[in-house]
């Protein structure tokens, strides 16, 4: 069986080869592709693959619920990308470098970054609108899911307007901006694989809240070469961080309750059992960074 | 029955209310709001509607076919105005005004009018998912037709990254920016009332051509308060515009053509005869303007 990780590049690989095509304007097929790869942990599509695969009961389907796993996955890993690209922006962030390369506008200038993050907002619906076309009424709850997640009000768009007002809630911010999209990607694992979604959201909210408040601590502790992106960027920026509300010693307490938190939540499901254990061992994996970090600050 | 005017005002609000509320940031929900309302012309979701109606065949099932011919047009036009405010932004044409008003990024600063623009991509696929929940098969082909239509490599957003080009083929240039966005009106309006779409892209194709004309001719010849917009920006930008190429007369004469040859491509449908009615007023209206101004230039 296929690494789920080459699975992951593959039809993200796959997906651009449609979207960009020969017709496509040059610089803008370069710019996607600067954005999307090589691409970080890919920790979003790897958690709805993972849930898919949990939830996945008769062996028949199987190949025909993995087109669906794998546009779910794709879906949101895209949008996860156009969303650093945008927030990258000089309005925003101004940040130079993203995963150890050149920000996109850095690379290609202002109207290719915000037109690379437009056409992969849209290019992850026709993935999903694509992959999902055999099982109509599944398109239907993981368009919703997606939208919901992405989208107003509380979606990474609303999460990415907060900064824009002067009252900021600390956890509403977090959950809209970093929350919602690890929520929909346990949602649309089990919804991609025909299950119930509703009891899924839990599962990625709390590795959401526990991936944020990782990423807190490192954008405090953290090497920038290391990291592959600015740190120290939350103060500077005026922007909540958990490590200034809670300090060093909470947040790391709040990070390892999260992580043993979320394996409780897990819902009944045919591969529950090897789910825990993957959730275990990803977490770690994106956690233990920030932990070391915070064991070293 | 309700006029077409006001039901897709009507569908609109009610699609910016679902994705506002009241958890969403106040000023995202403001930025929105000053895209879409008051709008222009709706020449689109006009477009998309009438093809419906034309296309709509048993009375048991129009209720339910009108929703999904409202969400095909309300998405259109939130694209629509997306691709507006980011084309005005500072990096691409920097306009001042739209619509008589101030353009987004001067009312709500560039943050803003970035994220207004990529919360209505998505808010128009979500309205799309909603509206044709109950009949996910036409679900699949609206989707397809309308991430076609905007994204890359022939869509709107295509058609913006042309302009980052030192080589712009004119009419790939005009079909993608606005040719688009049109073919997916009429094909989308036969698709949401269960006909065989592909037939209907001549017709969208043929308006939009016209349309671009017409606004190639205003931009060299309207009054820029009348117009709610700046005027001269092609030549200022140094962008295709019909005029600078073909002549005002030879504008005008192909305007003249693409209105007759669109009524020629309607597809045989029940409402056939109303429809060739309605395309002849409406181009007449959105295109009388330009046709003044030509002839007074």
């Amino acid at each position: 069986m296929i690494d789920p990780a080459q699975r992951i590049e593959l039809a993200i690989q796959n997906t651009l080869e449609q979207g960009n095509g020969r017709h496509c304007p040059p610089l803008l097929t370069q710019a996607i592709e600067h954005a999307v790869m090589p691409g970080g942990a890919r920790v979003r599509p790897r958690l709805c693959l993972a849930v898919a695969a949990a939830c996945a009961g008769d062996a028949n389907t199987a190949q025909q619920d993995a087109v669906i796993a794998d546009a779910a996955a794709v879906s949101i890993e895209l949008l996860h990308c156009a969303s650093l690209i945008h927030d990258d922006l000089p309005c925003f962030d101004d940040a130079s470098t993203r995963r150890g390369k050149p920000s996109v506008h850095l690379a290609y200038g202002e109207p290719l970054a915000v037109l690379s993050g437009d056409a992969l907002i849209v290019m992850a619906f026709q993935a999903l609108g694509r992959g999902a076309a055999t099982q109509p009424q599944r398109l239907v709850a993981l368009l919703d899911i997606l939208g919901r997640a992405v989208g107003a009000p509380h979606g990474i768009v609303a999460g990415q307007a907060w900064e824009c007002e002067q009252n900021v809630d600390l956890a509403r911010y977090q959950d809209a901006k970093t929350g919602s999209l690890f929520a929909a990607a346990t949602m649309m694992g089990a919804a991609a694989a025909g299950a119930d979604h509703h009891a899924w959201a839990a599962l990625g909210d709390c590795i959401g809240s526990a991936y944020q408040i990782a990423d807190d601590i490192l954008d405090v502790s953290a090497d920038p070469t290391e990291l592959g992106k600015p740190v120290g960027r939350d103060e500077s920026l005026g922007r909540p961080n958990a490590v200034a509300e809670y300090g060093m010693q909470g947040s790391t307490r709040k990070l390892r309750e999260l992580i043993d938190g979320a394996i409780a939540t897990i819902p009944a499901c045919p591969g529950r059992a090897r789910l825990c254990e993957v959730i275990a061992v990803e977490s770690q994996r994106f956690m233990s960074h920030a932990l070391d970090r915070a064991t070293a600050a």
